[in-house]
């Protein structure tokens, strides 16, 4: 970066909507492991909610021998863990699909990185007395349309139950941001971003599949546009990568190129990034930094690239975690254009 | 815009890259006829000056009888004119070309508009008295590549001498910020902005063409790939409009929908804006919204649709211009793709 009077030229949110307010994190532009709070993505279905409205405390309640209310106090005062996540939206990439889909037109910044401090859900259920009768943990928000419709999402017992589900109150080391869901936000590791509930009210053991419009109607992958047919709930992150540099119609000069970027996983971690310079010919592996005391994190990548000749070339990411899943050059379309991972390219121009 | 204690949420320039700063005006989100200097565009083909070399005084030489010394001060002394003046630069739209171009990616933003304040150069040319040997006037700026190549641009001598060709020293009320050329920067009402040289230093009268990169070799239509036959300096801007609202790929009510934009034109005035619903068969006037004593600003257009049927549409804006000009189905090809000014398309689907 360029200094000008000892400041350094930096990056932008990138605007996709004013309100409800939805932004990109200048993904191209990120180099560190924890992405400022204020480049942080936004990902919004509804005008913020009113001051107001902020809830005070957190209810738990439902299928549980002991309802809990906390408020954020005494949240603190629980034994607590800090993790870093990278939260992606379900509609990262959703412009890249073809035929293209409507929707909120995400391009390639609606993933970001948090240091998430807070209280394993588990803790909570347990000491509530969570009964054996549960099958779902319902979240409940308190942001909601002008027709009163709130956000809710439920989870599996089982990931509700994982030690690493947690009720966050910190982001980066200070109070979690009223814009990214203060007081309480679960964050749900390895799921897309819709899991991680904000300004989160209430928590409810259940014993039937919830049926709430963001977990049946939205956040789902439709494969048809006709019909509904083949239906499944949008889940865990898919292995995804993206080229930071070059970028796309950028002209790079003859010789060595470092080409660099960064990949993830929501199952596993990443074990392997090829890049191809031919236009999907051959593959070559980049060099994997990685955080092991971090597993979540994204992996950054870099690759020197010897440009032997002038030309256009297309330049490959892809992508491979320990689970075996490894970037399809195509994803498969889906109706609202969730889980775009698909191989990830740019094209260049060598002089 | 939202409320949220008593903040508005607000767009932010898109970053293009860092170094050098390149950034769009958020264009769609642009409501007011002046832009905020924070969210005006900014095209560097170098780093930014050091602050030691911003030069403290401006020197008018070459074919004059007598040159000129100012420095930031005695340009204050001298009679002033204000002129709301949109900015473009000639690779706006550049993306939209197809085929696609190499070079700085600009999508639609690299166009914002001011309230420029500064002295007609044709005083200052007057009071040096130029020789009616002098055919071109050139402006030399402090920038400059690692390698030395300063940015040089020149005028011919008529539009030197127009009377709202001005050496801007405030914009938007305020002394010119640095970033955008303090403390002199040459506005050239009407003509891409390659000419509205920042950090100006030196001005030179001539008799011969000028004979600079940025005047010969790049800011040049090629209108071939592989040969430089035909080529044509860029020089005013097209006529040109933008949908700022829908955006493409929105989902839109059935009902009555506003749609709503800008156009603007390098000669003469916007006097028409059509609008299509139905992908170019039929057109229908916009109302238009001027201000007729700013006569270089952009025209603010809007239009009502009433969406009778579910479905996708493809809406387009095409602006005319007082000079007979109006907006191509698709401009003419270009190897260093500017003056992009095709219709403007948006895609919604209506629900």
């Amino acid at each position: 970066m360029n200094q000008q009077n000892g400041r350094k030229n930096h990056p932008y949110p990138l605007t996709v909507s004013l309100n409800p307010e939805n932004q990109e994190t200048p993904v191209h532009f990120v180099e560190d492991w924890i992405t400022p709070v204020e480049l942080m993505y936004k990902r919004n279905h509804f005008p913020y909610p009113s001051a107001a409205d902020i809830p005070a405390t957190l209810h738990l309640n439902g299928l549980v021998d002991h309802p809990l209310t906390l408020d954020y106090e005494d949240l603190l005062s629980w034994p607590s863990k800090t993790l870093v996540v990278p939260l992606e939206c379900a509609g990262n990439r959703r412009t890249s699909y073809s035929p293209r889909v409507y929707g909120v037109q995400w391009q390639k910044g609606a993933i970001s990185q948090g240091r998430w401090k807070g209280v394993p859900l588990a803790s909570l259920l347990k000491r509530a007395g969570l009964k054996t009768t549960a099958t779902e943990i319902v979240f409940s928000a308190i942001d909601q349309s002008p027709d009163g419709t709130s956000y809710a999402r439920s989870l599996p017992v089982e990931k509700a139950l994982h030690s690493d589900t947690i009720i966050a109150y910190e982001l980066n080391g200070k109070p979690l941001p009223f814009k990214h869901g203060y007081p309480f936000r679960l964050i749900v590791p390895g799921w897309y971003a819709m899991a991680s509930v904000k300004w989160l009210s209430k928590i409810t053991a259940i014993d039937h599949p919830f049926q709430g419009f963001f977990q049946t109607e939205d956040y789902v992958y439709y494969p048809h546009d006709d019909t509904d047919e083949g239906k499944t709930p949008v889940t865990t992150m898919k292995v995804n990568s993206i080229i930071q540099q070059p970028q796309d119609y950028d002209v790079v000069k003859k010789g060595i190129n470092k080409i660099k970027g960064f990949a993830w996983t929501g199952e596993g971690r990443i074990v392997k990034v090829e890049i191809s310079t031919d236009n999907g010919r051959s593959w070559h592996p980049a060099t994997l930094h990685s955080e092991p005391q971090h597993p979540y994190a994204w992996t950054f990548w870099e690759f020197l690239w010897e440009a032997k000749c002038e030309g256009e070339f297309t330049i490959m990411s892809r992508a491979t975690d320990s689970e075996g899943r490894t970037q399809p050059m195509e994803p498969v379309w889906n109706r609202k254009g969730y889980g775009y991972n698909g191989i990830f390219k740019v094209r260049v121009k060598v002089e």
